[in-house]
């Protein structure tokens, strides 16, 4: 039984920003009082822990474990632990829901305060981290998650257990990426039958709110992506049609007024979902006149801002944007993962790589080529 | 018997940008078919008539006959008219309502589309103008309405019958600044008992919304402006705390922070009704995290544009608009009128000038005094 007791084993840790992660041995503290140890039996690796490792993120800090896509099997629960018992097969969540704050009782929102200003600063509420090196160091926290180890210890606001028969080597997808995408559709912009969409990245969040859009019957779903390779994927997941504005639009035509023209006058909801704030830019103007919204999914590089003139807005487009895809973690999972195996919600089609643990440095690589949508990593290998 | 014949009446002339306009009599075609003919009574001046004679509105034309915030009694109307007859009380609508468009249709907008494009070109839907001067030179109407002159003609679409026992001196206001800034609040904000709400710039449109949140129950209404005289008043609608940046704030301490201070976290609706563009920014970072609206009110000045860091909306918070409050006029309008009426919505209460209509050069100047909100202009004087 480890319960109790220090656990050593492999982690990759980011020792510094633009570095290869460190794959080594590292000890992981037994969960305090409200807090979980969880094996992580799978992780896929996403564009957020690539933009922390590459240093531009202001609020990234070193050395920590990487890692916000991950499921595995709970090993041990800290004093007070109610939700999840060791055994209990869960996903982590960067965005917790302690059901009790300001936030949580509103009703109107899934960003949980409750957690929030310890994760920022990568410890555990108790202003503590549970990991360290061989050396003694503390090594920091991520996302209140860092699924970039063996076992890790996660508040237990941050974990939900799920059906055991949900195979965790997909459904660690549903910790970031796809939940993303598809709660965007479905939750944020509740797109309603006959809507038109339109989807800026074909990423995993992009590909993602086209499922949803198609799941809701939009009229139209239109990918906007410079990258052709995405074509394909794009009409697998749903969409209509396919705009590559590096080569499809006419001599001095902008992709707003490509848009608007194949649309009639505009959009009823754009989805940004690649970070770039003159993409934003162009989702919010190609929105329908009156009604069309645009939301913002991706992170900007820090230091930039989002602009457009006011009149967009007072002619009634909104300009509003979703975290993790508007869900509450602990109480709307249950419902995601049914889906999936009830076949209703593709997962397994983000896939298109797989690799052992120690290989995580190549799935960094793998992000960056046209031809990945998620690499996921077995924890065991 | 008028009918059927041109009018030759008073009105007030915009020959030049940034010249005081010029009374003088002109010439007043008859109606075409669905054009309604007015005797305008009354007519206030709005913030938007001085914006476009100052010659900052890349838009505005010359020579044109302004006013957009009037109300008088149809002379005649033109083949296929249907919805007002000679003897009807109405009011101007710089919005239109044509019930059949996409727009009307959508039950999503009041930005009817029916007579936009010849609207912003300054005439009348078949493209000609019914306005003259005695050197024969047509004169340009203005947002569809042109009430600065005794005799003016709209589109059947931009006017509303309204009950006759309304004083018309009083109903001139809701069409414009009464209207915008109570809808703001009642309809495009919909807010509700409880909620907490900060509106920037307390003119007739932000003390409208005022009005509109007290009416709706909200626990906390802040009204921010930089001259203390407007305080008083925006006690007397409905606020309960006023803060004037320029001096109630402590060193180094920002608008938004003080907002966020004073309401635990950020307001649930904020709206600027300034049309300063820095304003507007800090309209939006002073709402609440995870659900709190910015409703955009005012127009900006050309060329300026709106900016923020896109993590403000993937928080929760939204950025809109409202024009005209999003109220659809001959739909809506009626019931505006009864509850002014039934005491139930305050007009009287922004009148603060009247004025002969030949003393119109001096409503301008009014309106740059902290004392005034609104003046009237008699037309038959």
């Amino acid at each position: 039984m480890s319960e109790g007791k220090p656990i050593t084993c492999i982690a990759a840790v980011a020792y510094e920003a633009g570095k290869p992660l460190t794959v080594e041995e590292i000890v992981v503290d037994p969960p305090k009082a409200h807090e979980v140890r969880i094996k992580v039996e799978y992780t896929a690796v996403c564009h957020t822990d690539a933009y922390t490792l590459s240093g531009v993120d202001p609020e990234g800090a070193f050395p920590s474990i990487l890692g916000h896509e991950g499921a595995g099997v709970v090993e041990s629960v800290g004093e007070g632990v109610t939700n999840v018992k060791p055994g209990d097969h869960v996903i982590a969540l960067y965005t917790a829901e302690c059901k009790e704050c300001k936030f949580c009782k509103s009703g109107k929102t899934n960003l949980c305060g409750s957690v929030r200003a310890t994760q920022g600063k990568g410890v555990m509420p108790d202003g503590t981290s549970r990991f360290h090196n061989k050396k003694g160091e503390d090594l920091l926290h991520f996302m209140g998650c860092s699924t970039f180890s063996q076992y890790t210890v996660v508040a237990d606001v941050s974990v939900v257990a799920i059906d055991p028969k949900a195979p965790l080597d997909k459904t660690c997808l549903l910790g970031c990426g796809v939940t993303t995408g598809y709660g965007a559709a479905v939750k944020t912009a509740d797109v309603q039958k006959g809507d038109t969409v339109a989807v800026f990245g074909a990423g995993t969040v992009g590909l993602s709110v086209v499922q949803g859009a198609h799941v809701r019957g939009a009229s139209k779903i239109i990918v906007v992506d410079i990258n052709d390779e995405k074509k394909q994927w794009a009409l697998e997941f749903g969409a209509t049609d396919f705009v590559n504005p590096s080569k499809d639009l006419k001599d001095g035509e902008t992709i707003v007024e490509k848009l608007v023209e194949m649309t009639d006058g505009g959009l009823d909801f754009t989805f940004d979902c690649t970070g770039n704030t003159d993409v934003m830019r162009s989702a919010l103007e190609a929105c329908h006149k009156g009604w069309g919204q645009s939301i913002i999914i991706g992170v900007a590089a820090a230091g930039k801002e989002i602009s457009t003139r006011p009149f967009q807005l007072v002619t009634g487009r909104v300009w509003k944007g979703s975290a993790f895809g508007g869900i509450k973690g602990r109480s709307e999972m249950g419902g995601l993962v049914s889906d999936y195996m009830d076949g209703k919600l593709k997962v397994d089609e983000f896939i298109t790589h797989r690799r052992g643990f120690t290989d995580i440095n190549s799935a960094f690589e793998d992000l960056h080529h046209g031809d990945c949508l998620r690499t996921v990593l077995d924890l065991s290998k």
